[in-house]
């Protein structure tokens, strides 16, 4: 297994855990935490494939992508009681899958002929649209769209910043890498200076 | 028309039944009522559809879909005084809409080369995901994701058995009608002790 | 450019206005403006798209469409506090996107070939579910639902005329204006009027 899909399926599960604690604060039931824990996980990259038109979507036929989801609800039905314990981690985690899925959407969007600009908003997509489905699900404003942190606008600039580093001579691994450790940092700056877009 | 045809049309319009009901209970209008019908009976189908890559889905062009939604909407309305008289009506063909719509799903992801884990995965989204689209038109969070009646769980039971019948010599109508009963059978039983999932 | 790209694109920025208002009333931040302000305008012909299986959908690469829906959401940033004045601006030019837009996806559904009847629902779809899906976005019922304006009749009957004049010997940028006109004066007989669907 490649260190891309070593990094993806970390992502993956993070994403599941963080679905599955949210089905949990909706007082869901098993069967809708798992399917929260799923879109969250997925729900980004199946719109991705659906608005390129790769077909079927990326995660039919993948016994381990279900697995991981479950594997997620059932570390957060471990992690009940010490949920608060963990936030700190489920941040960090959740912004390294940010930056993963980020430079993953654009690499996909790129190999099905889309242009920079729009492989960029793919990244974007990959990386956000998730818990914004998972929102949907719960019947609550996307998070993803009010005032609060910076989300979406940290993936934009981890994922610009990977754009121009790919038209470099660097090796991909490194872009990669440099797209992960930028996104994650300015989570954690943006989180400390409460950073925020201004209202529309 | 086959068996198989009249037994999903059945289904088609207990579903859009359903849907106008769901519609007035939230006093939309009739185009909204429409919708909300078409999406209840249609939309399970449609996302199965554009998950695996089935192109174009599956009602486009089918005059007969539309007559029957429809058909289902204007009995609903004819039923507006007596909603309640028909509640275990509306249950019991509710539940074999649900057998139905499951074995039906897994047939077509079969067919398209989706492997047996995944088809049970279709089969339930072509079940169950009609009704959770229409909840989200109606701004609710999904009655399927909510502790309350077996429903989705009813149906991986269902297709889990329709799916093991299938690899032995059984005639596949008597498969489907093994699977259709038993789901039927189970929601029933499962409305009537109280079972639920517990919550996540 | 032709006289039909011309209309697509002035529909195209008028539906992204609107949905920057929109966003705005949630108190939304710059990015959520612009993803509700992008699924307004585009939200429709996207969803056309993935039911007819046109691929990738009609906006990716299309550098023109980020263009204008920014522009969209610069103007609604601009008349902050002239929204009121510009309200009747904004009810006609909507209404002109509105009959474009039926038309329009009328035309590309029925190039992919689909018939007549669901070419003209391709048409409502394309005209009126980018706002349905801002709508959900912003975490309320859909408005297109609600007994209220007659909004996706208005839509129905227009494009309803515009086939029947396909089939005549007409000139078909002249059965395009009709088409528009014709919604153009039924959305403002019908607010005059007050005429509404009763409720289903």
């Amino acid at each position: 297994m490649s260190f891309l899909s070593i990094i993806t399926y970390t992502g993956i599960f993070v994403f599941a855990l963080t679905g599955a604690f949210k089905a949990r604060a909706h007082k869901m039931d098993v069967f809708g935490g798992l399917v929260v824990a799923f879109a969250t996980a997925y729900g980004g990259g199946t719109l991705r494939d659906l608005l390129i038109g790769i077909r079927p979507v990326n995660w039919i036929n993948d016994r381990f992508a279900l697995l991981l989801v479950i594997s997620g609800a059932i570390v957060s039905f471990l992690l009940k009681n010490n949920e608060n314990r963990f936030k700190r981690t489920i941040f960090f985690t959740d912004a390294i899958g940010l930056g993963m899925f980020t430079a993953a959407g654009i690499e996909v969007a790129l190999r099905y002929g889309v242009n920079d600009m729009y492989a960029l908003i793919m990244g974007v997509i990959t990386a956000t649209f998730g818990g914004l489905i998972a929102d949907i699900f719960c019947n609550q404003v996307p998070n993803l769209f009010k005032k609060g942190e910076l989300y979406a606008t940290v993936c934009a600039i981890g994922g610009g910043v990977y754009l121009l580093l790919k038209n470099t001579n660097l090796d991909n691994d490194i872009a990669l890498a440099i797209c992960i450790i930028l996104v994650v940092a300015l989570r954690i700056y943006s989180k400390r200076k409460r950073l925020t877009l201004p209202e529309i």
